[in-house]
């Protein structure tokens, strides 16, 4: 009998799409994206989507606080409701709430919710507590809504188009590191920068709101939680492409930099498997290039073009610092099992 | 520092909700019922609402087969649609899973999950599948409509309403009685009904679609999950009102009777106390019974008086059998801290 080890979390969700495949009348995009979307009204739709955190599988007590960890629950699902082109408006919280747990612990953790929640206007329409025997775990159920007939997908990169990323790549998961052990070569605001990328990431609502801007010229996006590859892979897989990602291209920030080479890491694993960047990674026709730098540096928001999609072969390769070419196969990226 | 085990559930949502008062402007029912409500277009509302079921709290997967462990997750979902006088339309499905769970336990839960949402019409809309150490769980959000301004709420009951129930109470609770010990005197026939009461409960969609016909008639509505006493108190909080339960009028299913008088077993805690009946618990101005009465028999659906609305006292008593008053506190239903 074949153990949940062997399949992965994408293994899983083909298996039962496939067998599961009944619509709604007004669903606009089914599962399989980072939101699934129906439409409620002729203007409005609905977009929704949910992501659990479990202790020791995604978050230590010992290395988050409940401020912060409340914080990242919310922000990570808001980053998928970005990765659509959507504004969040409700999230439904449930807790797993093992008996270790101290009241004051879950102040905190509402404090951190309440915070993200208020920043983008969510409202708390919800939610169930439950016991849970041995590990604290928290279900966000996110729902947003975007113009009828304007969300990003994962299906439409066309050969030709350039691929994006916003921010830096790498930092969540050095700062997730950082915390695996005391004695690191760090300055304390190096420190400070990959610990707050992984901690309390910042979803990218206001790039988001500014792609909308491109129309149907940015073809595909999605967010990047389980890393770069692996997201670029879910591109490549539903929109039937290649990709070719260049090397030097790749945007890291200072500290990222500093720590690797302070501390004899190879960066790229980081960089390309890493997971949790938060990112939005998006693919645009050549004729919107020129304007998208212009509007991103107007809103000094970070934009870095990282490759181009390729024949449909749905590999992905990088092209590195030396020239030579390496096939970046998709079972590299983070996988919880 | 209090401990979790000092809060009720109730206590928690009140906390928060509290605290964290930001309303949307189309919301049209804020969280505290068994469903969240908001306006997306102007003729219809969007309920939503999210329930955990975990292991060792919920269910043993000992006592519990993966297909009925997937109907009875989905079922509790749409009792909670039903409550609210709504039709059930999407579900996003959150997986956490240890690795002793087989491939084959998964498909066979899905075959649970997709029969139930095929004999009600529920798209599978999203879902987040990730590692758990130790217990499986399940978290289920569930997404329903209504027409605009049709809802059944907590918070309408007034004095002299009369309360009803639908089906039989104390199944679902014997039913999980009896699966934690092999010797019972129980027929065949009785053991499947009390365990099919309790392992794959039948969401009452039938009878609160009957009971849209009574409009306004109908002036407050819970499912009974948490044990007659409980609900009926939040019932009873929500509207400021009293109540009063008649023991010679509650109904009681054959297999029930029978096997509390053949094991010595006293009904009243179960009846009361016990848990996951999954039936409508609401209350209707007197001038709606005849009508109601009439509808329930016309569609072989049963619904029994149970006692009435009394003063604003919020409390809740049971007048039993041998005309003696018991009051009946809200601490004593079921409460998984």
């Amino acid at each position: 009998m074949a153990k949940i080890k062997s399949l992965s979390e994408f293994g899983l969700i083909d298996r039962v799409s496939k067998k599961f495949n009944h619509r709604l009348r007004n669903t606009v995009l089914p599962l399989g994206d980072d939101c699934a979307a129906y439409s409620a009204t002729s203007s409005k739709t609905q977009l929704v989507s949910t992501d659990a955190l479990v202790e020791n599988i995604h978050f230590k007590l010992s290395t988050i606080s409940p401020q912060q960890l409340g914080q990242k629950a919310i922000a990570v699902n808001i980053s998928d409701i970005a990765a659509m082109g959507g504004i969040p408006t409700r999230v439904l919280i449930t807790l797993g709430i093992p008996k270790k747990i101290s009241s004051s612990f879950l102040d905190q953790l509402y404090a951190g919710i309440h915070k993200t929640c208020k920043l983008y206007n969510i409202e708390l329409f919800g939610g169930d507590t439950v016991s849970s025997p041995k590990c604290f775990f928290i279900n966000i159920t996110i729902i947003g809504e975007a113009e009828q007939g304007n969300i990003f997908t994962r299906d439409g990169a066309k050969k030709g188009d350039l691929i994006f990323t916003t921010g830096t790549l790498g930092d969540s998961s050095l700062g997730l590191k950082m915390l695996s052990k005391e004695k690191w070569e760090c300055s304390s605001n190096s420190r400070k920068h990959l610990l707050k990328k992984h901690l309390t990431p910042i979803p990218r609502i206001k790039e988001s709101r500014l792609l909308k801007k491109f129309g149907s010229r940015v073809t595909s996006m999605i967010d990047i939680s389980d890393g770069l590859v692996q997201d670029l892979h879910h591109i490549c897989k539903q929109s039937k492409t290649g990709a070719t990602i260049y090397e030097e291209n790749l945007p890291l920030s200072p500290a990222f930099s500093k720590f690797c080479s302070d501390n004899n890491l190879s960066p790229l694993p980081y960089i390309l498997n890493g997971g949790e960047d938060y990112e939005l990674l998006f693919t645009l026709s050549p004729d919107g290039v020129n304007n998208l730098i212009r509007q991103f540096k107007k809103a000094e928001a970070l934009v870095t073009q990282i490759g181009e999609i390729t024949q449909p072969s749905k590999k992905v390769s990088l092209l590195k610092k030396n020239g030579k070419r390496e096939m970046l196969p998709q079972s590299s990226g983070f996988n919880h099992f």
